[in-house]
């Protein structure tokens, strides 16, 4: 079933809100229409997709589906093996050195640019020698140094390179795969996942929760070089062991099926609209049309962020340079407007609205003039 | 949202079928309608449930309301807390050495009555000393000795024991609590929680998957009693730590939002309905209802386990000892009549009847009755 709508009646009719969440997050409309006409009785099969046998035919198709059109929009080659599982990026954090650090090699590069690398470098320090090849912290979080400039460990003593493509809660991204000789490349790309193409054959590894651009929480994706595959370290819980959810297609365990479900109708989507490409133009489109406003603001509006590592997904901005009263205000003036949702990370407070794929740009218009008329409003 | 309706109607409005799978499987109509009702925009709030951030305020709403009707139905004591992870009891079956092991006690004593805690013992043997106190596979899981006849160990060494309280594949349950003195007790409940009373305070730890009796694949529920909290082994992977998920209640990453939305809708319905003694009261009923046409066969049905380790949720059987090709004829007229998913687990075969909660005694009527026709036609 595919339902044709016009977004902005639908918005309406529905009462919905324009939804900026660092995710889980606002989803296509058609997306969510299609699941829901679904909802009682998928396709004639007289069950919801919730209450099928993962191992029944049906669901079985349904997973097909999903896996091949993310192995289709992505451009996956036969060399990686896509898997769905659970527990999110961070339980990846700790699956990465598991199953990597069995080969022998016990040492692990860290390129930290954000919070959440942060947070992957920590938990490889339980199972090897994790060390820094750059880390940003000092500045903020708000560049992102040339690889040139990096501390790369010796090759033949590193298990990998870990990076995280975009920062959701700094809004660091990174523009380009990170040319690393000689170690295989791991990236985090949870928040920008699905936003652009991604040189799959060029990481040994990549994870990404759907949460953001693909799907709803609890679905994780996994991307691994299957040369990679089989080298857990004995202490590694089966659940975490890549090579038994490869062997297994994913199913090693009953999977998040109806999370799956819902990314696969995504994915779907996504083909229809023109692929990732479409995604990235609309990312462009939509991060620029905000940045520029902020640029323009005369420092009304600031971002703390390095012009070529702005996130196109996670706009963090300041206004007044951190005024909380005005900021307090500018979120509940949003509110009224149907603007949800845009108030910053706990940690570093101000605003953040993040425009993952689900984000329509009606709802970036509304927040551009929003921006405006407020800073017209109560600009000194 | 509450939606009133005849179960019969809506069944046959919605062109659905009675689905005996094992797991995901048949949810209670009324709850799946209310759940599709909400489905774009919960409760005025302009969002889908998948949309919203797990932080806000209207999420953790329906996150406390879930754990407080959770606790309420349970009646779960203040020593234990409650928790929803990701993961299945597949990786529960790493987290309870991993969490019980760093107490300095790396010794386990494993209760195997079935094939799935045969795999909890396995998985624990990875990180210290996995004690068989008792094993029937010799006996293909065909009953549950009593504990006094279990080689259980020197408690000063021992961290817990082990126990399956239903086993899905072999339909072999725990009608007690085992009275084991002085070594905490584990429990995978995954296949029977929430359809008995159960005495949490008897436990250390019980850990289900909702996909069987109260709710989607895709969330696991957890009670832990809080003095075993917080002694993880060293190499315990973060999102494996029992401790910081309590720490964070349940939300130290992105936890499955929906899937934990959909159980919150099921408990509230287990509450109206009367709690889990009607869940009880159901399941010895339909349960009942199969073992009396299986015992009253004269051997053209036959199930393996001694009645009073017979599970009330997985009825398996075989037909004339294994007859293999009258168990398809058997399978393929049930669809014909709307019964679906009655093979037995591929390790086993057979046929396999699973009743859990949200199978309606409609469709355990509409099996009893397609078991004696086929007998009267089949019987030699």
């Amino acid at each position: 079933m595919t339902i044709q709508i016009s977004e902005e009646k639908t918005m309406d009719d529905h009462g919905r809100v324009y939804n900026f969440s660092a995710g889980p997050c606002m989803m296509p409309m058609e997306v969510l229409e299609e699941c829901r006409g679904d909802f009682m009785n998928f396709q004639g099969t007289g069950m919801s997709v919730m209450e099928m046998s993962h191992r029944s035919k049906d669901f079985m198709n349904i997973f097909a589906e999903a896996e091949a059109n993310l192995r289709e929009v992505l451009n996956v080659p036969q060399t990686h093996k896509t898997m769905f599982l659970q527990g999110g990026a961070t339980l990846q954090f700790s699956c990465v050195p598991l199953n990597m650090f069995g080969s022998g090699k016990t040492r692990a590069d860290f390129a930290v640019t954000g919070q959440w690398g942060e947070k992957a470098y920590k938990e490889s320090g339980k199972y090897g020698i994790a060390n820094l090849a750059c880390n940003t912290k000092p500045q903020k979080f708000s560049y992102i140094p040339p690889v040139s400039e990096w501390a790369i460990s010796d090759p033949s003593q590193t298990a990998f390179l870990h990076y995280t493509a975009n920062e959701t809660v700094n809004g660091v991204e990174f523009q380009y795969t990170p040319d690393i000789k000689d170690i295989p490349l791991v990236a985090d790309m949870s928040s920008n996942f699905i936003t652009r193409p991604v040189d799959v054959s060029k990481h040994a590894v990549i994870y990404a929760g759907a949460q953001k651009n693909c799907g709803p929480a609890g679905n994780t994706i996994l991307m691994v070089d299957q040369k990679y595959l089989g080298k857990e370290m004995p202490i590694c819980p089966t659940y975490c062991s890549w090579k038994a959810f490869a062997d297994a297609d994913s199913m090693y365990n009953t999977p998040a099926c109806y999370s799956i479900y819902v990314t696969g109708v995504y994915l779907k989507y996504t083909k229809a609209k023109g692929g990732v490409t479409y995604w990235e133009e609309q990312s462009l489109k939509k991060s620029q049309r905000i940045y520029d406003i902020i640029d323009g603001s005369d420092g009304f509006f600031t971002n703390p962020v390095q012009k070529d590592a702005r996130s196109r997904v996670n706009v963090p901005f300041q206004i007044q340079g951190g005024n909380e009263e005005l900021e307090k205000k500018f979120l509940a003036e949003a509110q009224k407007k149907k603007l949800y949702t845009l108030s910053g990370h706990r940690s570093v407070g101000g605003i953040r609205a993040s425009l993952y794929n689900g984000m329509p740009m009606r709802g970036v218009e509304l927040l551009a003039e929003h921006m405006k008329d407020f800073m017209s409003e109560n600009a000194a």
